[in-house]
C-alpha cells in the first residue's frame, strides 16, 4: 500500500534525540510511504514513490499531517476498580489520612485488583487499550503493582501477555511488585522488599522464561521499583534493582515524584533503561541523567491528576544532554489519562516544550525508554509501518489545540484503522 | 423512546444553582426517561416507567450514567486560519511584541475571517461543531469578533445562523464586534468605540430584526464587549451595553482576563446576563456578583491555554453567593478546546470544584448564563429531549478522568446519535 500526498510526512531520525536536539521531525513536505506487509518499504517526496510504484494500492493523505505511532513508555493500565469516589474527597478538601481512612489510596486498588479474576482484568482493561489506541498510541509499556503478592502479581503479567496477543496495541511489560509495600507488611517495609528479592523476582523469571515467545518480542519484562518516602528508600531500591539485574532483567525506575531521594542516579548508576518522574530531581542527578544512556520520563500528567504546581524540569535536562520522553502514567490513583495527545498539549505548556519537541519525546525517545527503537518511534525503511494520520495538516496543531482528538486513521503493522 | 435503566440519572434543578447550592444533580439511581418527540415527558425509575410504558420503544442505558447535554456558554467558533504557527513561537520563548511583528496576533486572524467566504467558514467551523458535539456539547453560545467591520461581522452572524440551522448542535448567537480595536481605528479606540455604536449596533439590529425567526428561537444575539487593557476601558465598554441595552440586546462582557478594569461590576450595573472570564476579579467585585442574578462564567481553558497559574476565584465566588457557570472559550489565539468535559476536569483541579459542582456549571447554570434554561440544562418534563448517556456508570468519572471522551451516544431533540 502506498500512503501518498500528505501535507507533512514526519519521519523523525532514529535518534536517541539527546538534550537540545530534541525535536528533529525531518519532515518531507507532499511526502509518501510504501507499505509492504506489517514493515515500511520506503518513504519519500509522493511524486517519486507514485512514479516508481504506479500500480500499488493507495491511501490518500492529503491535507493530513502522518507521523509516527506515539509510544507510551509509562503506564499502569491493568487495575481492577476506580477511584472516584477519592477524587471527589480529595476536590472537596479531604487530606491524604482522611482518604485513606475512608478505605481509599493504593491499597483500595490492591483489595479490588487481588479480588478481580483474570478475564475481570482484562474486560476492565479493554476500554482503556481502546481509548490509547483510538488517540494514536500504537505501542505502550504497561506494568503491574497492584497484586503485591507474588500470585497476583504473576496474574498481572498474564494479563498483559494475554492483551499483547490480542492487539493491535502491543504492550511492553514491566513487573514492578515494589510499587508499594503490602499490606500484610505494612509495617516491616524491609521484609517486604526481601520477600521481592528472595521470592517475587525469581518467580517472575521463571515465570516468564517458561513461556519465552508467548511475548510480541521474547524480551524479558522491566524491573521498576517506586523509589519514595512511604514506598521504598533508596537502599531498598537499589537491593531491588541489583538484584534484577542480576537475574537478567533489564531495569527502570520511579525516582523524585514528591521527594529526592536520588533515585535518578541509582538509575543512572545501574543503567537503567529510563528514570521516570523526575518532579523533585537535583541538580547532581539531572547532570548524571545528561551524561547517561538513561532516558528521562517526564509524566506531566500525573502533577495535573494531582492539582499540583511542579513539574519535571525538563528544560534544564535538556540543557543537560539528557534524553527526555514523554507518558501518560495512566493509572487509578493520580492520573487516568490514556491520551498522547494530552500529554503533549500539557508538556508543551507545563515543560515548555515546542510541538516538534514534544512530538519526538512521544516516539523515538519513548520508544528509546523501552528498547524498542528497532522496530518503532520512526518512519524508516525497515521498520514496522506503525504510524498516525491526522485529520489536521499542521503537527503543531498536536500541542495547540486539547481536548479533541486528531487522529483520523491509525495504522498498525500495515493494517489501517479508522478511527473518526 | 424509554431511556431506561441508567446507573445514575442526573436531573439536576432548574436552577440557577447559586453559591453553595452548586452540584446538587439530583440523582435517581436505576433512572429512566420517557421521550416524547423532542421533549422529555417523564423522568423516574426505571421499574416505574417500564410498568407505566410497557409498549414504547427502548434503549438500555445499563450501567451508563445520563445527563443533560452540556451547555457550553462561551465560545468564538466562527473564525478562518489557525495560529499553530505562534503557538510554536511562544513555546519556543517568543514575547507578545515578537508574536505581533511576525504577524500574529488576534488581528491575523481577523485578515483571515474578512477574506474568507461565507462557505469556506462554515467548511471550517463544521468540524469544531462536530469535536464540541461528539464530546456532548448539545448547546453552545458562539460569538463574532474576527470581523471588526460591519460587513464582516454581519458575514458572521449570517454563519452563525446557517450552523444553527444545520444542526443538530443549537447555537446562540453573540454579536462582538467589541472583540479588539479594528486595525484601521489601531490609534483611535475611542473613533472605533463610536463606531459600534453608532454604526454597527444599529446596523445589526436591523439586519436581525428582518431575519427574525430564522434562528431557532428569534431571540436578539447577546451583544459582548472586551472590556481589557489594549481593548475597551471601562467607559468605552459601558458606552458600547449602554448602547446596545437601549436597543434591546441582552448583554454579556469579557471582564478581568488579565486586569482589573472594574467590568464585572458595569455587567451587574446594566444587568448583563453573564460576566465572563474573571480571573483577575476583585473583592468588590466579586460581592456584586453574589448579590446578582449575572452569571459568573468561568473559562478555565485560557489560563492552561496560556500556561498561566491564576484562574478565576470560584471558590470565593461560591462563598458570595454568585451563580457559576463554565464554558470552553473556544478560539484559535488563547483555547483552541472544543470539550466541556475538558472543561470539567480543568475545573476540578484549577477551581477545585467536585465533579458534581463542574457538571452542574457545565448544564443548568451555563444554560443561565445563556437565558435557555427554560429548555436545556436540566432532565425534567417538558423540556427539550438533549442528554448524554455516558460510556461509564458514574458521573464522577467526568473529572477524575481526562484524555478520552466518554460519551457512547449524545440525545439531542430525541434524536440519538452513536459516538462510542
Amino acid at each position: 500500500m502506498l500512503i501518498h500526498s500528505a501535507s507533512q510526512l514526519l519521519t523523525l531520525t532514529p535518534g536517541p534525540q539527546r538534550g537540545r536536539d530534541l525535536g528533529m521531525l525531518n519532515i518531507i513536505e507532499d511526502g509518501a510511504l510504501l507499505l509492504e506487509g506489517e514493515t515500511i518499504a520506503a518513504v519519500g517526496p509522493t511524486p517519486d514513490l507514485l512514479a516508481a510504484h504506479p500500480s500499488e494500492p493507495r491511501l490518500d493523505a492529503s491535507g493530513c499531517a502522518v507521523l509516527p505511532g506515539f509510544v507510551d513508555p509509562h503506564t499502569h493500565l491493568v487495575w481492577a476498580g476506580d477511584r472516584a469516589a477519592e477524587f471527589e474527597r480529595k476536590m472537596a478538601g479531604a487530606k491524604y489520612l482522611d482518604i485513606l481512612a475512608a478505605g481509599g489510596g493504593i491499597i483500595s486498588t490492591v483489595r479490588k485488583t487481588r479480588a478481580a479474576s483474570l478475564e475481570q482484568l482484562l474486560d476492565e482493561t479493554r476500554p482503556r487499550l481502546k481509548h490509547m489506541f483510538t488517540h494514536g498510541t500504537t505501542t505502550a509499556e504497561a506494568k503491574t503493582g497492584y497484586g503485591l503478592d507474588t500470585q497476583t502479581e504473576i496474574k498481572l503479567l498474564q494479563a498483559l501477555l494475554a492483551l499483547d496477543a490480542e492487539g493491535p496495541l502491543e504492550l511492553a511489560p514491566t513487573f514492578l511488585g515494589a510499587h508499594a509495600v503490602a499490606p500484610e507488611y505494612r509495617d516491616d517495609p524491609q521484609g517486604y522488599t526481601d520477600l521481592v528479592c528472595s521470592e517475587m523476582l525469581p518467580a517472575v523469571r521463571d515465570w516468564w522464561d517458561e513461556r519465552h515467545g508467548q511475548s510480541s518480542t521474547g524480551h524479558r519484562p522491566f524491573v521498576d521499583v517506586f523509589c519514595e518516602n512511604k514506598a521504598f528508600d533508596l537502599a531498598q531500591s537499589r537491593q531491588i534493582l541489583s538484584r534484577a539485574k542480576e537475574l537478567g532483567f533489564p531495569l527502570k525506575i520511579h525516582a523524585d515524584e514528591f521527594d529526592n531521594l536520588g533515585g535518578a542516579s541509582l538509575a543512572v548508576d545501574l543503567g537503567a533503561v529510563s528514570a521516570d518522574h523526575l518532579v523533585k530531581t537535583s541538580e547532581a542527578d539531572i547532570a548524571a541523567l545528561g551524561k547517561s544512556d538513561t532516558v528521562a520520563v517526564s509524566l506531566p500528567c500525573t502533577p495535573f491528576g494531582l492539582a499540583e504546581s511542579e513539574y519535571t524540569p525538563a528544560q534544564k535536562i535538556l540543557d543537560a544532554g539528557g534524553i527526555l520522553a514523554l507518558a501518560t502514567d495512566c493509572n487509578p490513583g493520580t492520573a487516568w489519562c490514556e491520551s498522547m495527545q494530552f500529554v503533549i498539549a500539557l508538556a508543551c505548556r507545563a515543560l515548555k516544550l515546542t510541538p516538534a519537541q514534544a512530538i519526538a519525546a512521544a516516539t523515538i525517545n519513548s520508544a528509546h525508554a523501552i528498547r524498542r527503537a528497532d522496530r518503532v518511534g520512526s518512519l524508516h525503511p525497515g521498520k514496522q509501518a506503525d504510524l498516525l494520520i491526522l485529520s489536521v495538516p499542521d503537527y503543531r496543531m498536536l500541542g495547540y489545540r486539547f481536548g479533541a482528538n486528531l487522529v483520523r486513521q491509525v495504522v498498525k503493522r500495515g493494517r489501517v484503522y479508522e478511527i473518526a
